[in-house]
This record gives structure tokens, C-alpha cells and sequence, in this order.
């Protein structure tokens, strides 16, 4: 994703390990009667920009689930700063604070076309095997490029 | 569903095997920034429609996937003769049509608070041993309950 | 909403003006491949409860928005404790906590038909004026109506 | 849209006017326990594949509607031929069959990565304006540009 980050965004929380995302359009389909993007899509836009940001490490969240790694999500927030549009294209950008243990801790925020910001939030994923359903280690080799950051640049440090 | 059959709704386009349904009251989630019901979300209520004449056969759809008979999706149809609004109670209503080895056809209509004909749909659904992902027969009891009519009284006969 | 509070439910962070609910049943469009209630459903369902909640009061958020007051959602949070499966009957508690000025504070907790609990969370709603898009005092009535408890017995005082 | 035709697609039932159409990928929240995208979500695809086809011809659909051409589903059809998976990057194919007064016929079909067909299907549009909700006939240089073929040549023809 290439958005340069604008005035408007906040400083995330910690120092990320890493950042990336992507951009998603507001479809017809998830804006509600008053007119604007309903407010609970903010977390599939979320989970896409993560998506695309394990995608871009070299660890597709599908092959991850397909080799025994679950990511469920254990806690969730969100702020809504100004409201999303339909057709509006949104930038999601996430950054990885944290990554222990079974658990990823991940802020997330929304910044529209003219470079507002819309949207922040947070997930906190936990990590289980899907055949036992007990927690499981993050795989060694993500927390490893998590930590060196050998995966795209971290544009926020 | 206790609701009778208001005069605007169209007869079924068969003899129905039998009838029923449930009512769903339309989500803010489900509205669209044209301050009407989004029309992909007529074939979740459908769904829920089915869902429930299964139970009242004794047949909980959950229960006959956890058996080894999932019903997919072959093919749907939906016709939209009145927009449906938030907060709406809708009646949806359903009637299995014909229920024949691996087949299953089932019409569908959407009546409003004031009695109104919304929309109307049909739905075929193919049942697939999840095993191995061929056809597989409709369970025997299911097929001969629904030929019997030994399940609720078939109200529009 | 005639379910009982559970043992296992937490206590409200505050003390409620108000508390009620609804229940809702887990569609199969819910679901997502790993078996389980997609998590972002959580606040339509928090949304189901609340608004039966003002409805209950006499004050059904329809014709509220309808009169002008339009509640939009400034934050939102949740935290799951276990997952919610296919086709559960699912308790939605909700607590009035604060309504002061154009604001609305609300916590929530799903039970399932075990009587466990599986998720709780808040959600912060302001008040607008949708002609004008500024705050708006949440409307007198209302807020009376929390703040005498005249409304339905709060049942967790 | 470079994605050449698979020799499994179908023919289109008549000669288009145009064809377009968009890529989207199977996001988590789109899939269900069985496993596979919800059937539903189809026709949310469906619509990303017009709207962008009404974006390359210069007629984005957000200016049409706050230009006082609204555009509503009047009838729905699909054809599951076979299943589409998490993280699939699908296809969505449509061609705009016809453009009548105030009338709007468009078929789909959606190609998976594997170049296999996943789902065909039409979608009947109605144009009101929603000043009056009465039928309005479509802009008349959207229905030039159609029957001109003056906008992304046809590929199918």
C-alpha cells in the first residue's frame, strides 16, 4: 500500500514491529440507512488489511490455517472518528505491536480519499491448533520476521 | 407461523409437499444507504424460512449436516415486487415444492406488516455427502415425512 | 427477555440505569469456515438488543430516528470468551449504563444456551441532529424514562 | 478487467451491448461452516462487477444516484456450478444484455483462479427517481454510450 500516512493519523500506541494494509472500496451493500458505511464492517476491513499484510510477508492467513495455525480473535475495539462513504475508497492500515507467545496484538486505522481519518481500532488475535482447540505458539518463523523485520519496511518508525 | 395468507400473495407455482416459515424483523445492518432492506439479504431470510420448517418437521438442519447431509445451494431466483423497510416484521413464508433424490425445490414469499407481497423466490438445493462431496439421497424419513405430509398441516392446499 | 442471569456472567462495570435484551439465533450466513459466529456479528447482535431495549421503553429507535434523533456509534468494543456456534439460541443482555447530554453508554453480554458466556462488550453512542449533523441532547423523555427506571424492572440492580 | 475468457464459460444468452467486470477476493466473513463462500454473497459481487462497469464508462453509480437516477433490483437470478473459497481471487464477469427505457438487464458469470466457472447469473434493474419513486428512464447518454459501444469494447462479441 503506498499511502503516505497524513497529518490527521494518530501515532499508534507502541512502536510497531510492522505496518502494512491495503485499500478497500465501501460497497453498496454495507452502507445503512443513514447513508454511511455501517459501522460493524470496520472489522472486516480490519481483517482484510491484516489479510494482505501476512500475504505480503510470505505467510497467506489461509496456508497458515491450512498448517494448524487458527488465528481466532480474542478482543476487539474500534473509535469512530468521522463517518465512511459509500464508494469512498479507504486506505486500512495496520501495524503489529505485539507477537508472543500465541497472541498478536494489532492497531489498526481508516483514513478516507482526502486524507481524514475515520476510523481506529484494535484486535487482539490468539493463536490455536484447530484439531486439539488448545492455544498454539505462533509459528516460529512469522515471529521471527515479525521481530527482524525482514518483511516489508516498517514505514512508521 | 400463524400468519394467514393475505389475498395480494400469489399462489405457490405447484402443489406445495407442504408449508411454513417464520418472521424476521429487518436489521439496520441490513438497510442500505437507499433506506431500504439490501436485496442479497432476502436469500438469508429465505434461509431462515427453511431453517425453521426443517425444525418443525424434527428434522434441525443442524443435525442433518452433523448427520451427513449438507444441503447446498444449486440455484436461486428472487423477484422484488415491494422494497422492504427497517424494523419491518416480515413474514416469510415457505413451501417445499418437490423433494426428490438428491433435490430439493422450495418457493418462497415475503409479506409485509400491512399484509403487502415484498418479494417472491425459490431456491434449489442440492444435498452432498460432506465426506466425500458427491449427491447424496435426501434422508428417507425426511422425504417420506414430506410426502406424508405428516408434518404441520400444509396450509395452502 | 425472561433469561435469568447466569453465574457466570460478570457484573456490569457500573452500576445500570436500565437493562434488557433480546435473543437471537446464529444464521448459517453468520458462520464463517472456522465453524464458529464471525466475530464482527457481534454488534449487529448487540444492536438487536438494544434495540428492543427502546423499544420496550416506548421508545423505538425507529421513529426516534425518524423524529430526529439520529444515534450514531462513536466506539465499540468486545471480548470473547467462547465462541458462539451454528444455529444457538443466544441471550443478548444489554445495560444502560450512562445517558447524559447527547450520549449513550451501553454494555453487553451474549449467553448461550448452556448458560456460559461467550462474549461481552460496549458500544458508545452519540447523539446527531441528522438535518444538521451536530450533537443533539438525547431526547428528554428518554432519558427521564432511564433515569426514573420507569421503563421495565432492571433486573441486575 | 484483463482476465481472458475460459473455455468453460458460457456463451452469454444474447449479444451484449458491453462487458466488464472486477476481481474480489473471498474474505473470511464471506465464508460459512461448510466451508465455502455463503451464496449469498454473490450477488454483492455481482453488484461490485456493474458498479465498476458503470465507473470505466464514466457514469460512476454513486454520481447517477445523487444525480437522481436511482437504480433497484427488480429480480435476481444465480446458478451455483461450483463452490468459491476463502482467499479466492474471483473474476466477476458482466455484460449488459439490455438498456431500455427505464430497464436494465445484466448477466455474470464468475471464473475462479483455476479458470474453472463458479456462478453464473442476471440481475434486472429498474431506474426510479427518488424524488417521486416512479420509474425513470435511464439517462439517455448512459443508454448511448451502451448501444454506441462507445465505452470499453465489447470482448464477447
Amino acid at each position: 500500500m503506498a499511502a503516505s500516512r497524513p497529518s490527521s493519523a494518530p501515532d499508534w500506541t507502541a512502536s510497531p514491529l510492522l505496518t502494512g494494509g491495503t485499500t478497500v472500496r465501501v460497497r453498496y451493500e454495507e452502507t445503512d440507512r443513514a447513508g454511511v458505511g455501517y459501522h460493524a464492517n470496520t472489522f472486516v476491513w480490519f481483517e482484510c488489511a491484516r489479510t494482505e499484510l501476512l500475504r505480503e510477508l510470505g505467510f497467506p492467513y489461509r496456508e497458515l490455517e491450512e498448517s494448524g495455525w487458527l488465528l481466532t480473535v480474542a478482543a476487539v475495539s474500534a473509535r469512530y472518528h468521522r463517518s465512511v462513504l459509500y464508494d469512498e475508497e479507504l486506505a486500512v492500515e495496520c501495524a503489529i505491536l505485539r507477537a508472543e507467545g500465541a497472541r498478536l496484538e494489532i492497531e489498526y486505522r481508516i483514513i478516507g480519499p482526502d486524507g481524514s481519518l475515520r476510523t481506529t481500532g484494535s484486535t487482539t488475535l490468539g493463536c490455536l491448533d484447530p484439531a486439539t482447540g488448545r492455544p498454539r505458539r505462533l509459528p516460529a518463523p512469522l515471529v521471527e520476521c515479525l521481530r527482524s523485520g525482514s518483511g516489508p519496511p516498517a514505514e512508521e518508525q
